[in-house]
């Protein structure tokens, strides 16, 4: 099976930092990526230079005779871009999209899919992309195979699930990642107009994140909204009296964090004292 | 120098988070950590058994010779009880918190500062210690300087801040620390009510806050919000419409990073291609 994969003949659509990090695993696991695309003439130059692989801005000059298409561009080109594609009828198209449905791809008379990587690339930073989750799908159960199958050569977590759960995986995605980020950015700013370095908080950052790589947000959580402490939440409140677009951030959070706590604080089983457990309490 | 605070006494108050990470910290770095107090026998005996240090649940056993008592406990209980300790004249009163200034200690009779490390703890997380930064501040320069030689040796990162800023710094890390693991629970939330995982998103939420240690937040963002995408934003609205509560705050944060990104995006000297510069264009 794995031998079939590895021969297909496979064009990437994009150069784009999905399409970056893509082309690599691409090669990196003995897959045949045989052509890039890209409408800007410096990222194909770029992508082609790093892989040693042809580029075209030409969509009308792609090899017609592919076996996959994998579209890793932006949401709106997709639907724009696969009806000027010419090739062979037995072709799969396939495209990277958190968000967009697998029926983009309807009417074109071909088998078709969706490999979505759920990580944030930047071309600049290197990643293990077997430990990325793939999320896959596929117009038949034969080309979901194939899909799937192609997937496994890349990544060690593959999943099956369709459009409508992937739309939702996209939106937690953009919390944790965009909306978090925004955190990030909120709290530097605040630093630097007290003349205090951004860095600081690089530590706590890092922690923050890998606290929840075996514990759950609920476990890890800490901090005055949690212990519902007022004064704090007040003297938070008061220094961001001068901010009201940061203020109003600041109460939603503290709210969600209180009302999430005393609402579901139930007896804990494990806060008595159990005969032995006395060091393993937490 | 080193000597000098090699030798002191020091006494701690507390056994929670942070008196467990700071007690082991005194410890590795050969601080002559005497005698730990806790209200609560449960967490005295868990921590003087992992440390090997004796402990008291009475205030007024502590010994009264220490040179330093730390009080690492809750915002409230700092101003409680300190006026219930007896010790001697010379001893300087140090306590932990990054929301309580310097004056809690206000009319103790007693030189007094403050070591606040900017981290999250939780016991059962090893943190290296030497890494976290800490700020400090001291009721003069000399105690200043005590509690900075104090400071480093149990860290690489020492800053002097006064009160004010060390509030500032507080409420960023509630940002980056609270509101980000409560951004994470919320995912988890919407997933698991999709019947999906929310593992899923653990290696995004690790690059994400791993893409910080090198790039500034701006840098690293990405996402529909960023880049404007209003049909990916309303395809995210409209599967929120059921959930005000969350589509407020994915309202909020959209809102302020498409502000962030509109208003502020200037010409990019390095967006042009320049001579030779080619292959380093990110």
């Amino acid at each position: 099976m794995r031998n079939d994969m590895l021969g297909k003949r496979i064009a990437l659509i994009g150069a784009g930092n999905v399409a970056h990090h893509v082309a690599q695993a691409l090669l990196n696991n003995g897959l045949n990526l045989c052509q890039i695309y890209s409408r800007s003439i410096e990222s194909a130059i770029d992508l082609s230079r790093k892989t040693g692989i042809t580029y075209t801005t030409n969509i009308h000059a792609l090899y017609p005779d592919c076996d996959i298409y994998l579209f890793a561009i932006s949401d709106d080109a997709i639907a724009q871009l696969w009806p000027q594609l010419r090739c062979k009828e037995e072709a799969v198209f396939v495209h990277t999209s958190g968000s967009v449905s697998m029926n983009v791809f309807s009417g074109c008379g071909h088998e078709c899919g969706v490999l979505y990587p759920l990580q944030t690339f930047t071309k600049k930073r290197e990643l293990d992309f077997r430990e990325i989750p793939l999320l896959v799908e596929g117009s038949s159960e034969a080309t979901l195979n194939d899909i799937k199958q192609l997937a496994e050569l890349l990544s060690n977590h593959v999943v099956a699930i369709d459009s409508e759960k992937r739309r939702i995986l996209h939106l937690a995605a953009v919390l944790v990642n965009n909306f978090t980020n925004h955190l990030y950015e909120l709290a530097g700013e605040l630093l630097q107009s007290s003349n205090l370095d951004a860095k600081l908080l690089r530590p706590l950052i890092y922690e923050t994140a890998h606290k929840v790589m075996s514990l759950s947000p609920r476990e890890a959580q800490t901090g005055p909204a949690k212990r519902g402490d007022k004064q704090v939440l007040n003297m938070h409140r008061s220094l961001l009296q001068n901010d009201p677009e940061l203020l109003r951030l600041y109460n939603y959070f503290s709210d969600s964090i209180l009302n999430s706590f005393e609402e579901q604080e139930e007896p804990n089983p494990k806060k008595g004292l159990q005969p032995g457990e006395m060091l393993t309490l937490w």
